[in-house]
């Protein structure tokens, strides 16, 4: 096999086999591959897509550039959520926690966020002491010991994909359903897990905006997972405000931890039950969804979730005190509230300003080498459909370094829109897809 | 400027700027730009193209990364011809001497053959002490004594071409034609040159099979010509066959002598009359096209042309003997004949495979480390139409390596074919294009 000649098939138009694939992208992990046939196939890829068949097979060969993890002695169901990421959304906080609590076991490996959206690290790092950076070792024995483990990704885990998305980066290849979804899936399919609940946002706040964008990559992650033998369901949900009502890091840890208080906003609570409902169905640890909807809303009544997110911190490092101390979590310098010019009902939160705003005030990184301040970040104390008086806070911004606070201010005001009439409510969870 | 941003651009399908292409080109070829952005954007012009402006902009970034000769001191048009490339394609050595007779100074940079197509500089070498490699002040001398001047492409000139040709070869994006007609525009606008004609092959051994494809490349040209303010023509000519008799270095030679001497076979004199006189025209040597070709006929009839070659033959290093003394060339080790084993016409000879069979002698490369034997090769005893009784030679073998000598004889078997009736006569000329 020569490169050039993978390449010119794939330019062409013709369907790669297990073997080309398996042969680039060894050789591309390797070094005796350069990145500038990397980055000819990567082209030729996004003009001419992958069929199902060969995205199993690049997902199959990135994923076995590194390790992949044996968890078969741990005696139960191991099962994982992925979100495509959004404005807001925290459900990993709370879902993970709840279903680890039911009895399933979570292996969660996780990102950083980029731009607009958020990334579970930077949250989980917010608690003090929180290690993310656990070895695979002490993953393992995290997650024997409470059935859950949160961390970020190793240098073990799908090394091609970390050499390839780097590449994609500067090459104009991100944007290519196939590589998006082989490089989602061959990290997560390292996990070693059982099941797979895809949570794939769609709207403003999302990676697709378009609800058919998003129906096709869950379309893409599904028919990776199912060929690679996996149980695996994708729910396409809402991401046409943020969910809950903060944005920022510790922010969002207070809003993860007083839902799983039994005190959170109700479409973080609502979509944190279905997923971890739809992981304990999935991994067989409840005989139908509804028995499982029943068992995730007992455990978050019994404060049984609340208590197993306590458990991780503690055995990740964290002061486990923070679910009973919302104060020992780092704060913002100060807060100004955001206050409505006009009355009426918020007709819309274009949530990728949001977002923005949010990244401004330090909450998210601009470039990779940003630094994030885990203090800073909004909370929203209207959401779409709410009436408002003049005058009245629209959100509470929490800032620290306020070089870019009228930016970020500007660009929050011009976000919430205010009008007569409330829209018509978009439903949580647009579809379940299997 | 981020060549990120320009790659994304033109895989969106927008037409990129001048200024964009420019820094783009220019940082390939400082380095500071790397060969994976540049794959990745030369893939993506394979799938989005480029529009004329973008093309004329592409080729003046890749001309001005060298040097371009100024011409303007020698005291007469300056033209050149280039061709896309064919089996036995030996008009430089005819039409350049019998132009430069007529007054026209022709600065001639070509190209190395690779595959099935001969090189002129690779012909001009089997001549005794010939020296294609002059410096460019070497060039600039010959070229103002002799009005003729034959070299290869030196590293002063357009260097991001060479760089950005060697990244294409290996990444599957040769077969685009903004950057096929870029890439050979390029290097001929550098030549300080006023007008350039095109010899566009169509056919079974061009480069370009399909005659729609000839002329959308020389579409590409033309419009690059113009856009660079210079007078060019476009003949769209055969490549259904082998053109003259003789396939190989030294033995094109030859028959490139015999044609000077007015003894050559009536295709190869045809079409280098008409090439010439088209340069003579367009230069503005001759008020008419009419005008043009008696006078490149009468510097062949003269000999005129035949002293002429001699003369840079002999600047340039070469022995000039050898235009009188045919022996003095490099011959093959032995002769053989290919005997046709029916009677009939010649239907068809299959160009690129005789090009190829040449090759598997020896006179061609395989690839480009290949070395090049000059004297081996083949000479056609038959061309299409003409009439075969069994027994009969068809082709005349000149071979030094006995090693693939049966593969290449089996191939040049298959290549000539034989059948009942003779196909309708093909136009050596199928279009000229302005």
């Amino acid at each position: 096999m020569r490169a050039v000649d993978v390449i010119q098939k794939k330019r062409d138009g013709h369907e790669l086999t297990s073997e080309e694939i398996a042969a680039f992208i060894e050789g591309y992990t390797r070094g005796t591959i350069p990145d500038y046939q990397a980055s000819a196939l990567a082209m030729a890829v996004f003009f001419k897509g992958m069929t199902s068949r060969e995205t199993v097979a690049l997902t199959e060969s990135m994923m076995r550039t590194g390790e992949v993890l044996d968890l078969g002695a741990l005696p139960g169901p191991k099962v994982d959520k992925h979100s495509t990421g959004g404005v807001g959304d925290k459900t990993s906080m709370v879902l993970a926690p709840l279903a680890a609590a039911c009895g399933v076991y979570v292996p969660m490996i996780s990102g950083r966020g980029l731009g607009h959206t958020g990334g579970t690290l930077d949250k989980l790092e917010s608690i003090p002491g929180f290690r993310v950076g656990l070895s695979l070792d002490e993953f393992r024995a995290v997650l024997r010991k409470s059935h859950l483990g949160l961390i970020g990704q190793t240098p073990e885990i799908a090394p091609a994909d970390r050499k390839l998305y780097a590449l994609r980066d500067v090459t104009s290849t991100v944007e290519s359903r196939p590589l998006i979804a082989a490089s989602i899936m061959s990290k997560k399919m390292a996990e070693g897990i059982d099941a797979l609940v895809l949570d794939v946002k769609t709207g403003d706040g999302a990676f697709m905006v378009k609800e058919e964008d998003s129906r096709a990559l869950a379309e893409a992650m599904l028919a990776i997972g199912k060929g690679m033998g996996k149980k695996i369901v994708a729910l396409i949900t809402d991401m046409e405000q943020p969910l809950g009502r903060t944005v920022g890091n510790a922010l969002e840890i207070v809003e993860c931890i007083e839902t799983l208080q039994g005190k959170g906003p109700e479409d973080l609570e609502t979509l944190s039950v279905e997923l971890a409902a739809w992981m304990l169905s999935l991994g067989g640890a409840s005989p139908t969804l509804d028995a499982a909807r029943a068992r995730v809303r007992e455990a978050l009544a019994s404060g049984a979730g609340l208590r197993k997110f306590q458990e991780v911190i503690g055995l990740q490092g964290g002061d486990p005190r923070v679910c009973d101390d919302l104060s020992r979590l780092p704060r913002a310098a100060e807060t100004l509230e955001l206050r409505a010019e006009s009355a009426g009902r918020v007709t819309g939160i274009a949530c990728r300003a949001v977002g923005t705003a949010a990244m401004l005030l330090g909450a998210g990184r601009e470039t990779v080498d940003s630094t994030i301040d885990p203090g800073v970040g909004l909370v929203l104390r209207k959401k779409v459909g709410d009436a408002v008086s003049t005058g009245e806070p629209l959100a509470t911004v929490h800032v620290s370094d306020r070089r870019r606070l009228d930016e970020a201010l500007a660009m929050l005001r011009r976000a919430i829109r205010i009008g007569a009439e409330a829209p018509a409510p978009r439903p949580l969870v647009h579809a379940v897809m299997e």
